[in-house]
């Protein structure tokens, strides 16, 4: 059963929100992910929204550009933790999804993250999970072991090789 | 019968809307004036708008704060114009509810006035009415040659007494 | 006879005032559409919209980037609704052309849509009209059934084919 | 055993911390609470937050102004959610605090809420425990519902007396 | 006869303007100053531009807040220099004026200056008469040594008697 | 004699300055144009702006990105006006720039044009000369005609052609 | 004899500086401080600027507002390190002076600290000249410890006396 | 022994990195160069960070984009000056690595350069080095004159050739 649900206003959102979807994958969390646009289909994504916890998930990852109202409507349907992802947009750089995402009032808080930021979105939903799940937990902590050993191996090689091998 | 929709998140902003209402009753539009928070009480929310067009609502004017999706969220239940006013907020000035509500997708326009801009919303929807009521449409320009007649008359006020006057 | 102004200030913003156009025909809405300077040609602007009312215009859509001062003239010369489209700039992302059209002074609203929203401008246009024309109200619910109809396709194909379909 | 840590790097930022800490006592949930400095002490914040986890620790919220480095360090050092909220600052509105920690780079996710919104870190934070906690989840509908009633009294308020009571 | 222009479209900016005024009545340049606003009264306005050359003008000062058109529309009727000031907002700091004023399109400058820079607009206009006015340039140089001395007479108090002295 | 010095710190910013010079070529105006950086060779760039009024410059326009000093320090070494061109840049996109040129404090304006605005600033220039020079006055006014006909010419192509054939 | 400079452009900036200055006093170091206004009295600052190595400073302390040049034109004359202090100004917040500080081009470096930063610039300046001395450095340490117990002693009275101590 | 450190967090950071260490090279300064993340090895980068003073380094230059806490967390560990340097972001032009570098809390300085400054910050670091150094205060001196000829020498060349010869 999907514990976590992944749900996107607008196809051009993937290639972001697949970064969650795949950090999910490589922690072996299941999950749902949807296209569905809060303004294009509300009732939808009401019935989305509000079966949600029903279904079975625990957290649900929404990303949105511009105007972006799908995580925090998400927040106010769904009783459990929702991650807002604010999408780069072509005029404004993002500031526009970031502040419709981060700035929920009083009440209703939506757990943004970066612009763009759909791997940490997934790797956020994972420790959510892992708040009640040892083995989740130790995965975590195994893939955190896995970016460190790649900074450190980035720096051997510029004790190494110096910095122009970097710069080609 | 309503024909104009007033709705607000929070009574925090009613300096702000009461200005839409007090022109739309200078100008003798019936309207409706509800607290109804999008974030809070979804469901009562959903109702409300879907529900608008057969109360008889042409217009809904919705204003909000921060994370502003009160006027997007109308604009997606409500087929006829809505109209957005961003509230200014302590921290941003408003500039985050400006782009909740202006950077709507393609599909869903809300149209959108200054920030605080409680007055210019009402206004706006009596312009939206008088496209097909004469009568609206001359009373509008009374109160544009009112506008006017102000500006004239602080000019030879101007004239007469020289600027200092204004400075007191 | 045009019911819809379509002006823009110079030819380098038709590619988003087009959509605009576009909309309108798809919904038989008759438009008239006019490049005019209001910093170059003041007077033939001038003479534009103050007769606009006269020749049937109920609705005018104007564009503008940078110091975009087009849509608020209009809107101090014209008794009906106007709407602005702000365009992107190469510098700003359009901020400029935003603040200059949707922070009109008290009196004299301008509908603001998105940063190059041309589409969403024709849209807010028929939604305007649509208050007094119920044939035309349908046909917009018929374009929203269009636009909900093709989230749902794009949901179904990711149901069905999974999420690296949509990466390629 | 406290179960969630909340940390500031000053105590000028207490107004906002505590109202996460008021919503935690309310929902019954057991914390600790922590002036901190990662600038000031470092080695202090290094041994707190290394050893949160094992203090048994579930979520850390963390709050900082200006360049807010506190919550982003905590998401390094802690294996589980972080919270972080962004202060406002006199100067930049926030904005700066919200940059430095929401921005964070791929794999160390903050999950980031409004500026000066310590009520909702502190939400966010029940949310988080109540994914594998029914008891805490039906009190936050209770909370939830509380949120609701307030509103809808505010609104029958209106509609008993009119906007002009909510304007003295 | 006049040679310059003092126009703003609201008393409001008065505070402002009166600072340009006060600086070209120091330096003995007669000026005439006007409420008119573009919006409220366009022609009116198109009246006064159009017929400010002929009336002898030989500047414009204009000055104005928000979606600030007056300074541009003037820069568009007159075929001599414009200077704009952008006016401190209460929301967005003046960079809505800023933005309104200074990012005229190609053809159509405004020579903008400071937010609130009443006093700077005023010494601009006197520069620019003062390029074809050799006792007026040199009334400006002598200007110009009064500020300097105001400086060093600050400087010589620090000298004497110590920060502390600026402080109370 | 040359009337205009054209001045700028890099000569990365040439494209820009040789659209200001291209146009007082145009208007037959003399000028001086110099790569000179304040920052670089601050001795060389106050002797030449220093001698510039000696040397009969009666207007200097100045172009600089980023902490845009030239213009700003211009104004303050010569009586008469002085323009400053914002350059765009990669980063900021220029509001850098526009900052360091038109915040000038009181005492010392600087007539500031758009970012990237190099031919409004030699339009400036010649306005601001042709104050005493009804010759090139008359100039002015055939520029202006152009610039009108160009802008009538592409809304007769667009009547006659429709709007598709400017948008490939 | 006097090793570090501290120079504002407006006694206006004297509550930010001071505070430079009294870091500067409390750990013994040599200062001379100067009001000289780069724009309003040039060659005063130049003939200050290109004399401050011979006199024997180390180090400038450059604070300024608005259109910020005098940090990055000391930096232009004075060959060793410049520390820039962008002040908080009343309508952009400090974006404008932090803008014209920090954005120094290539080869001009002006070492920025916060927007009215003013401690911290004499810390800065104390820590570059600890680098050739001992006994400094060690005062520096000390003052560092300093801090860090302050921030202990906060922490010990909320472990006291609970957080409500702090909101009153 | 090296005396400065060069250190990054993400090797992405290397093309501006690197001109820091070109320019410690050209004067002949000995440095060490570091990629360690303070967020996906905290311990790693707080020993490097701790031990830096004991192996001799003077000064830090230290280079991070976005919620960049590399430079800060730097400033707190070690106790003589740190530069930092803040990366241009693709969504936000580095705003966010800024606010994130410069806005430091009191107390704790970090000296910021301009956005991907690489050059200025291994400048600054001469500079500050050259306190002590007579010999390479002369370097600097040396370079300053190379820079001044480079744009002397594109003078002449605008002087010999016309502006056009810049625009091929």
């Amino acid at each position: 059963m999907a514990k976590v649900g992944i749900v996107m206003g607008s196809d051009s959102d993937m290639p972001v929100m697949a970064q969650a979807a795949a950090f999910l994958e490589k922690m072996g969390i299941e999950y749902e992910m949807r296209i569905i646009s809060a303004h294009r289909e509300p009732d939808v994504f009401f019935e989305w929204a509000n079966g949600a916890r029903e279904r079975g998930l625990s957290v649900i990852i929404a990303g949105a550009g511009k105007a972006a109202h799908l995580p925090g409507m998400c927040a106010a349907l769904f009783s459990l933790p929702v991650i807002g992802i604010p999408m780069k947009t072509s005029d404004l750089g993002g500031v526009d999804s970031l502040y419709s995402i981060v700035q929920m009032p009083s009440g209703i808080p939506c757990a943004t993250v970066a612009i763009n930021g759909g791997k940490n979105a997934g790797i956020l939903a994972a420790k959510i999970l892992a708040v009640g799940d040892k083995a989740l937990e130790e995965k975590l902590q195994a893939f955190q072991k896995e970016m460190r050993d790649e900074v450190v191996g980035k720096d051997e090689k510029l004790q190494r090789e110096g910095y122009q091998s970097f710069l080609k």
